[in-house]
């Protein structure tokens, strides 16, 4: 018998008629079915495991249905065990959940038959150092965010590979996967990177010396940022509220060593990129 | 006999001399002289009252010892009532405080002589209404600055004079005077505003949509931003941390019917600009 | 019997069944009609003149058939007159040409009755001049750019009121009034102005020195730029092809001392921002 | 005997001391030379051959006397045969001429005894088509940039490994190594990338729809740039103006099949960097 998982995004009335939909067509293509706590709220079914435990299953995939902050939840969860994750978006278009609605049979059709493209992206590894002590540890699929709080700049240094990079006066900086260049960071000014590209994009957000730049570097850098002085900040990782960063301590990231599958539909980036940034539209 | 008066930025070491001289100074030129409780830290002084009640004595301008923060705040203390605001900067030249130290003397006798040039700047009046109740009233030299509370975007609609204008995703907005145009706005991406232009300048903060721009409006606009969705934000003015903004809320923004008046220099505009950010250096 | 005048953009095939309507549309209401050499060619019609001489026949209003360029183009040659422009836009929204054609008849019945409300935009005067001798004298709706010819940037000094204010190493720069902000100086980085804004707007072109911003100044500055040193240049006025700017030429901008009227709908500027700018969509 | 070569800036009094003291240096080192034309005319010597010939002497290293400029020109002559450049430069630090000039025999010293690090630089491969046919092929250490004649935007589709990206209006766009990201992109409002990078920079410049945002792809990227309507432009290919292009032309870039080595001082990239861009100064 095959296995399968299902992650699902809370609260969305309209999965209460999808999941159990979802689990026929699994059980009816011989698959043993894992679902998360959120899942099981949409329809009763007996194998429920906490959604960090999922991977213990083997599942061949884990059908994620929700949007973009579903997947990200998943990719932290499960991803390190890069077990494919077929995701599914309920609303719009998302960067990541590429899949609509009515394509998902078709998609679990080529899943099941080993039709469905893979594409891998990569993960950051993102730690917090406190007196030289490893404090918070995370993996991002989009970035980490190292930002002030609210109404105060902060002083940073960035250090690339444990060469002084610069300081900053700045809200914050990015830094970021090219699958998150399309998200927080292209809202500070960031540049669009290809998910293939092997980089890590530096975005520093409203820098108060006007020649800043994004920054990109390769995916074998060891970035660390030391808050130096001026107000504590956080740390954000995919969006999700994170740690409170006190003056001397260090976010240190680097490519972490898994990357995260996805089962994708034959739809090309760039259609994903002119559909969401409305590129070429005058 | 004349009156004049000083405020002082707190915890400057080299006020300690400063005060104390430029005190003797307007003894000396037949002034009666009124100081803030932060100006009497540095000297002993017999007529100390509150900042904000400075301006009941009838100065005929305010000795400014500090930076462009503690112009600022002199400025929402007694600026309302225009009297001329004499600022010398303790560091670096400041877009505001323009007078170097070993300008005081100079400029104090200019200003005692009556040949010292005064530029009047336009003040943001900004208040906060809930529930249609005015719950809060500022008045900025620079800016007034809605914003999420840290890691999330908030939605929020702008209009100007009654009319809807566009509806923000973003991490917030920034409504400026001219003056204001160098301080937070251009980290955020705004054009330079040349102080006497009767404008007003609305930057978007980090905005989800990539085709939002600044956006500047004539100086009669009664601009409005209500917050929509997603997280509460922060009112801050002047680089002050202000006060908490719910669903709801509005801010209402006009240009205030006083000017704050500012003793200068023969300083061109364009000089501090160069100077301050830069220009022209490759 | 009142007077009316017409003008077209060329080439325009639908225009064949167009301008003799509105032609029996004026007749039927009382106007004796100019055409121009562009309309004339899509009805037989005998009163026609140059462009440029419509003015001497004190129409009451002028009917634009065309785009934001032909608009632009009968601003050049009849807005110091100050007749009211109602321009139509052929195919999609303009900026300028806001009017639908299937709005002209209304449009009409309004201007014919007064009832079109009239909105006046501010005028460049724009100079070229040579060893101190004006060689040319344009008037700009939108902008005047002085720019590099092809492939090398050029060094020019900015002057305003004779004060100098930097030299940059660029591509060129735009020197618009608020209603050119929406045109070229937006796709150069520039922000939008709303027309009514008293102000000139000034766009550096790909500047070498990361410090540069767009800077606006009160619209009753004199600009001066002054190509100091690299390739010559080439001066464009509303996007037509200009003079030649050589080593040591002057650009002298300032305010023109009349306004264009254009003849409007009750649309809103920021609905036309919205639609043209789609902004507010993500 | 070794061999060496040098080439030189036309046109720089101070070369007039320095040449000569350099060929001493080489002999004296035990060097055969070959010098260039342009370096001939600051010394005389016997073995003078055109720039484009010296990489068949088979020189340990080229030394370039000059700025940027110079090695842009050399690395085009003689960097597809790997040999390594030693740039010198004579004004100001260069993004690629970073060896100074006080620096220059104990530069040499390295070379000679091969202590000097060498860092290799991808290059792009730029070939235009026309009616199918290459009509001219270019090497670039920085960029190749297809521009509009003066004036008039031009339309041009983007495509990626066969894939359409994006059919833009603009000014032109610039197809950017790692290494010329520093250079016409970052005027353009592009990021920095590191020179180490795997990757190409796509920066349109100044695009009409707000959207764009430039676009960092894998460096095993095949990019095709089709001029599609509006006005003729140009191809520029390091700055130097190239061919024009015509309506249907299609140019197509790639990394070139070599890389262009540099022998450098152990001055790392962001001491370069923050120098000439002014990073961290407020």
């Amino acid at each position: 018998m095959k296995i399968a998982a299902i992650v699902s995004k809370p609260a969305k009335p309209e999965l209460a008629a999808i999941v159990p939909e979802a689990l026929r067509w699994l059980a009816g293509h011989n698959y043993r079915v894992y679902v998360d706590q959120q899942t099981v709220a949409y329809a009763a079914h007996d194998l429920v495991v906490a959604r960090a435990e999922l991977a213990q299953y083997k599942p061949e995939f884990v059908l994620v249905l929700g949007g973009d902050g579903t997947l990200l939840s998943a990719a932290r969860a499960i991803g390190a065990a890069q077990i494919p994750l077929l995701a599914v978006n309920l609303g719009s278009l998302g960067f990541l959940t590429e899949v609509r609605l009515d394509e998902l049979y078709t998609t679990l059709d080529a899943a099941d038959e080993g039709r469905c493209p893979v594409e891998s992206r990569s993960v950051l590894d993102c730690r917090l150092l406190r007196g030289g002590l490893e404090v918070a540890h995370y993996n991002a699929l989009n970035d980490a965010v190292i930002k002030s709080t609210v109404a105060r700049l902060i002083g940073f240094e960035l250090c690339i590979n444990g060469e002084h990079v610069v300081e900053y006066q700045a809200d914050g900086v990015i830094v970021a996967t090219p699958t998150g260049s399309t998200a927080y960071s292209l809202a500070a000014g960031g540049p669009v990177l290809v998910p293939s590209v092997e980089a890590i994009l530096l975005t520093p957000i409203c820098p108060h010396s006007l020649t800043h730049r994004p920054l990109v570097v390769g995916d074998d850098a060891l970035i660390s940022v030391r808050l130096d002085s001026g107000a504590d900040g956080v740390l954000s990782v995919d969006g999700q509220v994170g740690m409170p960063v006190m003056q001397g301590d260090q976010i240190v990231c680097r490519k972490a060593d898994y990357r995260v599958n996805l089962l994708r539909m034959h739809r090309p980036f760039f259609d994903v990129l002119r559909s969401k940034l409305k590129w070429g539209q005058r």
